[in-house]
């Protein structure tokens, strides 16, 4: 991971609006004494009409080499049929795994002055702040045997599989519980340990990281289903959700609709640190590509600057300056400008590159 | 199967509470001509109290061969440490696969007289009317390897494999299509596609069935994650969701959530038709066995007596005793009686009896 340095991949539809905003926000700071080395290249359906995979073995050496990503979005309709292994989404699934960045941490933030875009009720939404840590390099996204096989009868017969180690448990459990101390000292582990073997290893094995090394972080233990129900019906009794990566997948996605602010929402994919404590990592806004409005200058940069925000604040402990990147979103947000995703009426109506340029004078 | 015949299953916690309402229920059906005969077992927790094993051999040959099985709730303190199988959520789970209930049949609907507790904002529920159909019998609940293993290095390696077959999507894609044809004509499938291979056979088996058999009912592919967002973002958007065991799970107790009458809700449990064109099922009350409040006789009956209209419309083709039994739920919360659970201010709190009584009252 070399220090100050960044790898855009900013992908398909929207992703290069976006990442174009993020630019400008790295390049503020960047006069400010904060130094990047930037460089870019392609993902996804980009990368696979260029080269015909959606990650190219260089861009992979590339993301290795300097260990810091700034990930736009993948996919789109023009892709919609190519086989498994070419999909779009194979590129970000393999740069999670190849860079091993295994906890993904998605906030589900509730922006005063959005609020009221909630689904849910306000009292329920206002002030509302969970962190979901997804474990991200396991289960049954990786597991082997993945594969359709032909049966006898003419049939076919599909196997996916979940598979968890201890090691693996602990190290997104000890992710989860310093993430807790930090905040309101409080985890929620859900798994399905009434009826997945691998939930009762995700138990019991978040129970001993707790016992011997966070005993003063509150744990709760909560089915997967039951988990999802909670949040829907009182989201704010969680802090901090410890959870697998296909509950983590449905779980935060639930957290993210509840706060009215789902193009809002940034996430942050952590490795773990090298000898020089230095974790390779991947930032990424958690709306898609959206090739609804892409190439039409609208969609909302704010995700993915928010993104940069925990890149500085995660990759270059530069906490003070993700704290101002923060600030400048909500004052952005309380002067009611708005993209056209969270348009509400009374606000002032702005382009994505318009909100650019509001962040950088808010800055 | 024999027409007629029903065996009880209260089970634990508020189950047998519950129960009692229902027979009186089905007493009053049987005075009218509507001849039942009865049977009673232990499950869950009470059967492993008494027989050391949370289903015993001769209950589960008895629900095989009278084939319709009221099922209360299973569950409590008590048995949260007992081993994986002898846990009482394995004779419930024991029950499903040994009776061949592939088709689980979630309505979430909201009753007009509680849109208002839900935690949505009124309009996006009122009228509410989702039929989940959640694959019971396959997937990650019963496919093998099913373990966890010692690794050399003192580590274990927890398994679980999810298995779908071609003929198993077909026949759950076919109860999801034919329910549609009565309702709204609307059927969306839950999958993860872009992850999973049981998701590719998933959707492209679905797709097939709809192409060959089922062409006029609109047909929308959804990825599972998308499909929780969108129940909380915008509900009425769905009529029928088909999909498997695991996000089944998780979806249909978030649609649950959203009608804001979680304890009102029940569920059928279907298996294939026999040469005579009946089917072995299941009928259960989606809440739990709610420990906290066992014994006080304050829990609410109407998910259970609402599990019995099922019954009578799925497996006794009593589609107009079912009409009358929902009506009568109906009014009697229109009149203002409500349990604990859904007490709101100037409702008329009663008890489980009281009710029943309500009910009886009603019809
Ligand atoms: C695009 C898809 C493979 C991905 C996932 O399932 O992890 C997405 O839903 C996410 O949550 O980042
Ligand atoms: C009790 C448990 C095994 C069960 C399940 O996971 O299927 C429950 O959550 C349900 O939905 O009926």
């Amino acid at each position: 991971t070399e220090q100050g340095h960044i790898l855009f991949l900013p992908g398909d539809g929207i992703g290069p609006e976006v990442m174009e905003e993020v630019k400008r926000v790295a390049g503020w700071f960047g006069a400010r004494g904060l130094v990047f080395a930037l460089d870019e290249d392609l993902v996804g359906g980009a990368a696979y009409d260029r080269h015909g995979v959606p990650l190219a073995p260089a861009t992979l050496e590339k993301a290795t080499t300097i260990g810091t990503v700034m990930f736009g979005a993948v996919g789109g309709p023009a892709y919609d049929d190519l086989p498994f292994e070419k999909r779009p989404e194979r590129g970000l699934l393999a740069l999670r795994k190849e860079l091993g960045l295994f906890a993904n941490l998605r906030p589900a933030l509730v922006f005063p002055a959005l609020a009221a875009a909630s689904a849910l009720k306000p009292e329920l939404v206002e002030g509302l702040d969970i962190m979901i840590v997804r474990e991200l390099t396991g289960g049954v996204y990786f597991g082997e045997p993945k594969e359709v096989t032909s049966l006898p009868d003419g049939q076919e017969r599909a196997v996916d599989t979940q598979v968890y180690t201890t090691s693996e448990i602990e190290r997104i459990a000890r992710v989860g519980f310093e993430l807790a101390q930090k905040r309101s000292n409080r985890v929620a582990s859900a798994e399905k340990s009434n009826v997945m073997k691998s939930g009762i290893l995700w138990k019991k094995t978040v129970q001993r990281i707790h016992d011997t090394e966070f005993a003063g972080v509150e744990l709760a233990h909560v089915l997967a289903d039951n988990c999802a129900m909670q949040l829907v019906r009182q989201p704010k009794q969680f802090d901090v959700i410890v959870t697998d990566n296909l509950f983590g997948d449905i779980l935060s996605d639930v957290a993210a609709m509840l706060t009215g602010s789902l193009g809002m929402l940034p996430s942050a994919s952590l490795g773990a640190p090298d000898q020089h404590g230095r974790r390779k990592a991947m930032y990424e806004p958690v709306h898609g590509s959206a090739p609804d409005i892409a190439g039409r200058g609208i969609a909302n940069p704010l995700a993915c600057i928010s993104s940069f925000s925990m890149l500085l604040r995660y990759s270059f402990e530069r906490g003070a300056e993700a704290d101002m990147l923060d600030r400048a979103i909500t004052r952005v947000l309380d002067e009611g400008y708005r993209t056209a995703d969270i348009m509400q009426s009374g606000a002032t109506r702005v382009s994505t590159s318009e909100m650019g340029s509001r962040i950088l004078d808010a800055l």
